[in-house]
């Protein structure tokens, strides 16, 4: 009989390591929740400030000479099709925020297996107490009876431990299968926004070094000296008995009658 | 005559596209500035949570089996490492915010040059005016003074112009290498950090594939029940009469036998 009260003081141990094990992914499964969500949440406020930039980038581009406008539009094309694969990166939410919520349902269901087992013992305790009065009075069948009841509680005891042990045992595989598959999802995710960000920036960076500075400069150049005011100033210049005229003008006559050309090009 | 009064009004012109060109790029760099500056914002946001990530990762791992602890404080030893390179998107500060700010000052100067020109200009054509009321009166003598004065008038305004036709197309040279290089550097920054995050996340994957489920769950049963607890259990069921006994366990006596060996050796 005194293996009976060892096994119980045993068994109550391992409801208390049970019960810690339950409590301790509880709060932690909880904290690892909140922050992923939190999380989430960040890389959706960056999201948003990259499509501010995309927005802000196609405004500045339109008022660009040709060069800068096509390459700056394509850099913001490229850079906006990252943010829809930062968009997917809510995938986060449904596979490493969801089920770690899931398990503020699962430890409840646990509690409840630990409480009926805890309710069993109790009962298996209150029988062998019950006993050990019955023994020291010593009617013989009144011992017998209650060693049936105690044998019958006991064995109501011991299949709800076997039930809890069961549901724990699961409970515990199950919690390294979904932590294994929770981290192995974030990973999967971000490297795929990783991976992605790496090909759409190496084309970006293709569309920015594409830009032809000195096209976009000519461009420039000839919106602000049209051909008819260019003669009309070396007239002037030339009546000008002034040195001015010899030093070095900032645009060669040759550069300036290029780009006169491609502007009756243009208007033909 | 006639040639320099339309000379003056396609200068005009052209100082007013000038003062658009400084407006516009005041405007844009501006916006692209604060748009910039905000993204490194929620950049240094996402850093913040991803640390908050990593310490609740270890306090988690320290209270779980020896598989499990390792893998998620390798993973968490890894995020951390990717942090690192968040934390150097600083970067972004020096190599983009800080030029594009940088263009306030730039623009106050071209500005300057810009107010320089347009006195020259009124004084140019304060003389012009002076030339047509005396022409009108037509004493020869002044009319020669008139015309002298005009004409150093309007070679002052040239050599300003000059001045502000060299100082806007530097401007404008330099600005088209500024945007090209304030992009580039972006780009790089960026591919610099998710190439790290490609390389950080395989090697994190690697460890938490590596978490052994099963010996995680035998470590985990053999703190459960001690072996000294189950012999006592296997007697109490040995003297129940019940099928209960038969019925499979959710752990092998071999299984049990493995862990009991395990645990003897290490008190050794």
């Amino acid at each position: 009989m005194m293996l009976l009260g060892r096994g119980l003081d045993a068994r109550d141990n391992q409801t208390r390591q049970m019960q810690d094990a339950v409590s301790n992914v509880e709060k932690h499964f909880g904290e690892l929740c909140q922050i992923f969500a939190g999380y989430v949440r960040k890389t959706a406020r960056l999201r948003d400030k990259a499509d501010l930039l995309v927005n802000e980038i196609y405004a500045y581009a339109a008022t660009e000479t040709p060069n800068l406008k096509v390459g700056l539009k394509n850099f913001a094309d490229e850079f906006s099709r990252l943010q829809d694969y930062r968009q997917a990166e809510v995938q986060l939410e449904a596979k490493v925020v969801e089920p770690l919520k899931s398990y503020g349902t699962i430890v409840k269901l646990k509690r409840d297996d630990l409480k009926a087992t805890l309710t069993a013992k109790n009962r298996e305790a209150k029988q062998l107490s019950q006993l050990e009065k019955t023994r020291q009075r010593n009617p013989s069948d009144l011992h017998i009876i209650a060693e049936n009841e105690l044998q019958r509680a006991t064995l109501d005891a011991t299949r709800t431990t076997r039930h809890l042990e069961e549901t724990i045992d699961n409970f515990e595989k199950q919690k390294i299968r979904d932590i294994k598959n929770i981290f192995s999802e974030f990973i999967t995710i971000e490297m795929l926004f990783h991976g992605k960000a790496l090909e759409i920036y190496t084309a970006a960076y293709q569309n920015i070094q594409n830009i032809d500075e000195n096209e976009d400069l000519e461009v420039f150049r000839s919106s602000l000296y049209p051909p008819d005011y260019q003669s009309r100033l070396d007239i002037v210049r030339a009546n000008s008995k002034s040195p001015l005229q010899r030093t070095g003008s900032l645009k060669s006559p040759l550069k300036t009658a290029q780009v006169r050309k491609k502007i009756h090009t243009k208007s033909l």
